[in-house]
């Protein structure tokens, strides 16, 4: 698998990027199974090698919301291992059988603490990732808003 | 001003605090005034000393949604203008006169190339307010999603 699949790896160098291999595990995960809960400690970052996951939230405790699906070469999973306070902020559930490559935050965090270059190409990737998730929820705000102002002036 | 008011400056040494310091240049906006325009190209960071700015976003660029208001000590405005694609992600308005600092996005970008710590430190306290941010937006997705499962109950 490319790592550079990832939006956090792009810009690793060649050796930089088979360190972040070097810490990562493959694993097996079946259908309906919960990677993660949000709220939970986020221990793990995960890398989509095969099958489909679902991000989603819980309203009020009861009713799910979904926000995304992640496929393999879009991305990876549960970057708030990356962040204080450590926290997954959405759920996780496989969708259909699928293979993850499993990275510990302590083993990842170690390497972002060696490698300053790598920390610093990481934490820029993160947060341009999280300005363009930020503005398509304030986009989806926006359709909600929206559908409010009509829903009030017919 | 103490600088460390500004979430993305927090946990740098006195000495980078001073260097940031220098490249700030401080300028009085009158109230009413726009300070940036979402979608237009991010070329400055803004600090608020005295006074407070109100940020807006546009919806079929008619209706105008506030998202939040900034004070003294509680922030600071445009920190888009560190991410790729650097434009504004909202617009900018003085609520009443205000004093800025105003700090030019070549200028910090050179900065931040200088010193690595500093650019380490800057993108990840930036990472953790935009996460910060995503999870506030994503509740107010909840809730206009639950008042449309109770509109549609009742």
């Amino acid at each position: 698998m490319n790592l550079n699949a990832c939006y956090l790896f792009q810009g690793l160098s060649a050796s930089q990027l088979d360190r972040v291999t070097a810490i990562a595990k493959e694993q097996q995960i079946e259908e309906g199974h919960w990677l993660f809960h949000e709220e939970q400690p986020a221990e793990f970052l995960y890398l989509l090698k095969e099958g489909a996951i679902e991000l989603v939230t819980r309203v009020e405790g009861v009713i799910e919301i979904p926000v995304s699906i992640t496929r393999p070469n879009n991305g990876c999973l549960g970057s708030s291992a990356l962040v204080d306070p450590y926290l997954y902020s959405l759920s996780a559930r496989c969708l259909q059988d699928s293979i993850v490559l499993k990275i510990d935050q302590s083993d990842l965090h170690s390497l972002m603490q060696s490698d300053i270059e790598l920390r610093c190409t990481i934490m820029t990737n993160l947060a341009k990732k999280m300005l363009e998730r930020l503005k398509e929820t304030r986009q989806e705000v926006k359709i909600h808003f929206m559908n409010l102002v009509r829903s009030v002036s017919f």
